[in-house]
């Protein structure tokens, strides 16, 4: 069987373009099973031949995923090779890094190749892109065993080549930010912007003159987290309350300026936390969940107003528990999954980092922390 | 230890009054862990004394969620003595009838037996009720070893007693319709509630004189799934499509007269699925799903509208599914955990059954032949 992912149609590795219409999902891309979108599929077609609508991306960095990095250095012991072998033998036999055990992926970054006639994304060869769709439903291809990774960061330097379908996401890097902060912040953009629009709609209602919304972030002080405090700020609310687990936290959100009030406590504990935000100004009428520990459910529904608005963007939340949760207290709140798509993502994020020095300080010092990736991954509390 | 639920303060079995301001959550019922609420709780004190804004009820009748039915017949082997032991096991030792595998419960219906004076549920002696919040987080004591019970339902006689707090929920059975249709229409009344709000809201936003939107309806033929139809309907949708699996449900749902177009297909399946709904006359502006099989939540987000919204009421969704998998397609739409709480759902539901002969009569045969509760347990696809 053919484990590298060209097979017998890869004559010269590229511009060559499949014929048809091709499908804006990738469904064409689907080996097994048969009839799932790709982010369900078992396998992918990874060749590097092209249909119409497709981009073939010359790969130059995987960011697994924080999740399925743990999970891979428990498996392997977490040596250089054995992670090595890990990650190549997971594309060779899927054609996408899709951790089978968590199930998640990452993102990547590279330098555009070939951009087929129909694609719609507005690329061109040479342009050095991020993916904002998840590696578990991208096409790649690794052509250099991962030669140049020790294993040790989620940061995978990569040769190869990676497929965007026409409804795929991916954003120019921009010129005046480092490309390691561009990446964090492009990891954990859907969060501001969602945030953005609950909170300026929540304004919008209140009226012209009145007080904007109170909204808590919980998790404030890390990246998804300051990103969505500034975003609500800039939407109109009223007070920002920022939940952090300790004094650390504290002391950096306070730094950064991002929050009207600041409180220590555990997220998990829904007694605590509603208290705490009580006390700061609440209930919150939009209420941010942006800590990835699970258990925070409750926490969200009890410190948020009947009527009011709970954003879920921590990978951590149970649906059930949500669900069941608030039918438990008889909480009138409206409960969203935080999609990771929002029209103008990225740029609503990268503006923010560029116009808030709070924001970017505390983003660098993450960085530079090695902290895991977020939105696609799993962000420390 | 005690495994009655009763103790050294049982007294006289009741009619004492514990004191202080009581807990409208029931924080002082829990025993075990610390700090948490009810239903995240391992044991909670099942006690007959009432804190002041209690109310105890005299226990007729459980209705165990199917998921949690299924697990202990799969364990037991589902003879009736096992079946009555492993309930009445778990009963005493968690004080609440919560399945340790599943997390679920269920939900119970009885005869209100005192009320404390700081009650603000409005529930006299005499009163007979169906508690709206789950099992999972009602104190609850057995006291005939459910005798009456063959294992073989999940409609479950039990002679005992349980504890309503505060902020639980609970609602008079209606005296016009039958006890077994009232509680499978209460038991999934969050749906048509919560549909109601969101198709109402999507055709004042349409604006006078507009066409209402188009609500698309996966697993139309259920339970919550016929309530919902009929909830958008009423709230204003320009057009319901009813997605069912097979022509059994489609002959169901065309007598009932709830849906404009019925469409038979997988939903799990989501070209099939977005295709049969773009054929019928969308995409939906709003994507209900009442379907209770893993694997749907691509499929809702493809058959919907961009600025769209996706409200999930399966417990089969899967919160890390739905997000990344938005995301994965750019998908604009604006998903929501179904909160089994809106203001008034008990009456709305109710009202429906009564006006719409065709819910009635889908209800009355899906009653008729056992089908397992939906909101609280899980719905038959």
């Amino acid at each position: 069987m053919r484990n590298d992912g060209h097979g017998e149609r890869a004559g010269k590795g590229g511009d060559v373009t499949r014929p048809g219409p091709g499908s804006p999902l990738g469904l064409y891309r689907v080996l097994a099973p048969a009839g799932v979108l790709p982010q369900a599929a078992w396998r992918l077609d990874a060749g590097p031949e092209l249909w119409p609508d497709e981009v073939r991306v010359r790969v130059e960095r995987l960011n697994l995923d924080a999740a399925s990095f743990r999970q891979l250095r428990e498996a392997t012991g977490g040596g250089a090779a054995d992670m090595r072998a890990a990650v190549c033998q997971i594309v060779a036999e899927r054609g996408k890094m899709q951790n089978p055990v968590t199930g998640s992926g990452g993102m990547l970054t590279g330098v555009v190749e070939e951009a087929g006639p129909g694609s719609p994304l507005g690329l061109a060869p040479g342009d050095r892109i991020a993916t904002l769709v998840s590696l578990s439903l991208t096409p790649l291809v690794i052509t250099d065993g991962l030669a140049g990774w020790d294993g040790r960061s989620e940061q995978v330097p990569c040769q190869g080549h990676a497929i965007l379908f026409g409804r795929s996401i991916a954003t120019v890097l921009p010129a005046d930010l480092p490309g390691p902060l561009a990446l964090a912040v492009l990891d954990v953009c859907g969060a501001p912007a969602l945030t953005s629009r609950v909170v300026g709609q929540a304004a919008l209602a209140a009226g012209p003159g009145a007080v904007g919304p109170v909204v808590a972030v919980l998790g404030a002080a890390g990246k998804s987290g300051s990103l969505s405090a500034a975003a609500a700020r800039r939407a109109g609310a009223g007070r920002v309350i920022g939940v952090v687990p300790g004094d650390a936290d504290a002391a950096t959100l306070r730094a950064a300026g991002l929050a009207d009030e600041v409180v220590i406590t555990d997220a998990r504990d829904p007694v605590a936390l509603a208290g705490a935000v009580h006390g700061a100004g609440g209930p919150a009428a939009v209420t941010v969940v942006c800590v990835d520990v699970p258990g925070c459910e409750g926490s969200a529904v009890l410190a948020t107003a009947d009527g009011g608005t709970v954003i879920f963007f921590s990978m951590a939340t149970s649906f059930t528990a949500a669900a069941l949760g608030a039918e438990g207290v008889a909480a009138d709140v409206t409960m969203l999954i935080g999609n990771g798509y929002v029209p103008g993502h990225a740029r609503l994020a990268l503006d923010l980092v560029r116009a808030e020095p709070g924001v970017r300080a505390l983003f660098e010092a993450r960085v530079s922390e090695g902290a895991p990736g977020g939105r696609r991954g799993k962000e420390e509390a």
